[in-house]
């Protein structure tokens, strides 16, 4: 049976100003993770979010994570954690968001005061963290008020898990999700995200996977210290023309990567996925738009969106320790490593990724006969992750669009990684949703970031819909 | 008739702590001359050099050259000229350094404080400037005040051409060189510059050639803005793919250009000139030493010094616009600039060399059939020269240096450039000698720069029994 949301979404539109204000509060909190000077502003978002919680009646703790690594002279920002319904008969759903900020200065380039919400006649709302991810946050707490003030009984429990590091690494946060999830959250019978945005302006999507990234750095050095070209030029042998062989034997410009193994890893194409792209709203000139350029690989909207989300990829990056400053250098560098990933997919194994890599660069070096010295590493890898959009999870969220914004939902995956999707499934073992509520034209991370008053209002009336769905959607699990 | 030289020398040896206490004053002024705060310390060395000249009795200029380009609130550091002596049955030669040195400071390592002349028990004089080039240049002050003392009649007409601004790539001298060189420097018979340093540390040598040097930019455009690896990787043509390809085309890691036409461009090898190779006092130890490796390309002395000196090479200096730092960064730069340089030598001409680059470069890059953009440019050129060590100049160097140290001199060449050679060169039409007063050692532009007391005094020595032979040389005109 449908649930009745109208009382819920009127309501939301009543309280619609008050929830910008609330948004209006967090923004002008500017709590960069990454500023030293701001940390103490982080707390203090953090206890703007505890005590918000506290007065619609959650059960709310702060939860510290000790000192920073490799500053401990600072202390790690809380995870509020909070607890809202404790009814066995309803279904317990855990979100995540985050409540720290990017850094943002007028310097940069804002047309307005970041850490000032600022609407225009268009209903954009600007200021950092409006829509990465305060906005999305708040959503969660204007839902639980919405249903209060219109006396709808609140279909879920609801477990709330908001850290204040995100935008630095989450230092620290996997060792507590991982501990917590047979504790304050082992009622979690799914997970929801509301930190990434739809594919375009218009349609809400739905997000059902990720690829992970293989960082890796291949490191040459040979003589004991830079040389001069003049002096050492054609009597060296030099670190930079080994490099530059290496490097170009990885990628051809087509994009197609020229390691032996990788590409035989990936999960071949079935017609049911391939059948998924065709109705998703994107088209070219969306990409041409947010790539400033028409130099893409694919002429069709089919193959780029696989390229983007279920192909592996690989960039080149840079170049560290050679000239990399404007002008004339006439330098060898002595030492210098190239950086490059790997973007991963089903079913790569990132320690096979890993073995491919190692070899060929050796292998590769080895033709080279160079007296140089190699080392190839990984520096960092995330894994990929794809969830079964068939979920119960998603088949509600997929109502709850529907119903607020009147469209099936975009399936969609990213090409980036989201860390914290991963460790919340393994953690917990349950199935994990991305739900956004911004749009593409965000700019998270840039300049004038800003998040729709629609997106905000229609997207609180969203996730409120949503769980009510979850509540009624049957017991069939199917990760 | 051989030149009477002992009494000059005896009082070279005698002066010798009062030429020492000369270069310490002179060191203690940090006559920086990139350094914007120290360029009143770069007019308090012009003004040093010059009262010092006149102490002497030498007629002296100290010339301005204008406002500096780019930063018209700085004046640039004059040229200092005198003359010593206007005989007209005497000989007059023009001897060019600077007084202007690299920047300096403890923290980038000195072991001792780089504006104080410290000298410890092996007569090393550590201290900024003592070999690049406040040494050399005051052994020719040295020398003047030597002759008077001893009651020697001072050999030849001396013109002296100091300038400040050497070490910030001589801003405004070629102009003035071109200017002065039928007027202040017309009676200049021959030119000798004493600013480079010998190819070991026991053995002199006369430079008598110098590579040149093309520095070139491949800039590869695509995309409006940096991009995100994770978004884009797969789906964009990716600039750093394109230069990553193109940078590996240039030169093989055995040194050897893969340019079309370049190495058909350099003069044939005579027997005559591969003679000149073996007497050479190097060793591959030398080599090693000085690379702080073994990562040679050649394993013997003559291919080695050839490579150095009379082939071109080709080296790859960095990229402009990739990620550089440490870490990791997974962006997709927009526009990246490979850097790299030719060093030239005889007979290529630098705008047959331009050519064959950029028509290689454009051919390669549209086999690529890429949609980026490609722009590919000589950022700066610079001639090599080559002297010819039979002119009477070089014969009257050779027989000082067999004079004061007892030994035939290397006859070397230089790999890299020093342009006021060819100015001197083209703008006198006069033989330029290159007469190095230092050794391998002495770190100019490094850290705990020195100039040995032998070197200073001995060479003081040579730069006088120098003018002495000069004197003597048949007026057999051999450029």
């Amino acid at each position: 049976m449908a649930p009745q949301l109208e009382p819920y979404f009127k309501k939301v539109d009543e309280l619609a100003d008050s929830f910008i204000d609330r948004l209006r509060k967090a923004v002008a909190i500017p709590s960069v993770s990454a500023d030293e000077e701001r940390r103490k502003d982080v707390f203090r978002m953090g206890q703007f979010l505890a005590s918000e919680l506290e007065s619609l009646g959650a059960e709310v703790q702060q939860r510290p994570l000790g000192k920073q690594p490799g500053k401990e002279h600072l202390d790690l920002p809380p995870v509020v954690i909070a607890r809202y319904g404790n009814d066995k008969n309803k279904r317990t759903i855990l979100v995540y968001g985050h409540y720290d900020v990017q850094p943002a200065l007028v310097e940069d380039g804002w047309a307005t005061k970041p850490f000032e919400l600022t609407i225009d006649d268009k209903g954009r709302m600007y200021g950092r963290g409006s829509t990465d991810d305060k906005g999305p946050v708040l959503g969660w707490l204007n839902a639980i008020e919405a249903h209060q003030k219109a006396g709808v009984d609140f279909p879920v429990n609801l477990l709330c898990c908001f850290e204040g590091m995100e935008e630095y690494g989450s230092e620290g946060l996997d060792d507590f999700i991982n501990a917590e999830a047979k504790k304050f959250f082992k009622d979690a019978d799914a997970v929801c995200i509301s930190d990434n945005y739809w594919l375009g302006t218009e349609k809400p999507c739905l997000t059902y996977g990720l690829r992970g990234c293989n960082y890796y750095s291949i490191s040459i050095s040979g003589p004991g210290q830079d040389l001069h070209s003049g002096v050492f030029g054609g009597t060296a042998q030099e670190p930079m023309t080994d490099l530059t062989l290496l490097l170009s034997k990885l990628v051809d410009n087509g994009g197609k990567i020229l390691i032996p193994g990788i590409n035989e890893m990936v999960a071949p194409l079935t017609e049911e996925e391939k059948a998924l792209y065709g109705p998703i709203a994107f088209t070219m000139d969306n990409l041409y738009e947010s790539l400033g350029s028409q130099t893409a690989i694919f002429s069709d909207k089919e193959n780029t969106l696989m390229a983007r989300w279920r192909y592996p990829s690989l960039s080149i990056h840079g170049v560290e320790g050679a000239f990399s400053a404007p002008g004339a250098k006439t330098v060898i560098p002595a030492k210098v490593i190239g950086k490059f990933s790997i973007r991963t997919v089903p079913n790569m194994e990132s320690s096979k990724v890993n073995e491919c890599v190692y070899k060929y660069i050796r292998d590769e070096f080895a033709k080279l006969n160079s007296k140089n010295t190699l080392d190839v590493y990984c520096q960092h890898d995330g894994k990929w992750w794809v969830a079964s959009p068939q979920h119960w999870n998603f088949a509600a969220a997929a109502k709850a669009v529907k119903e607020v914004f009147g469209v099936e939902p975009d399936m969609t995956r990213e090409g980036g990684s989201i860390p914290v999707t991963i460790t919340f499934e393994q953690a917990t073992g349950k199935n994990v949703l991305l739900l956004p509520m911004g749009s593409s034209t965000d700019a998270a991370h840039s300049i004038n970031e800003k998040l729709d008053r629609r997106n905000y209002i229609e997207g609180t009336k969203l996730l409120g819909a949503y769980l009510h769905y979850v509540a009624e959607e049957p017991m069939v699990e199917a990760r």
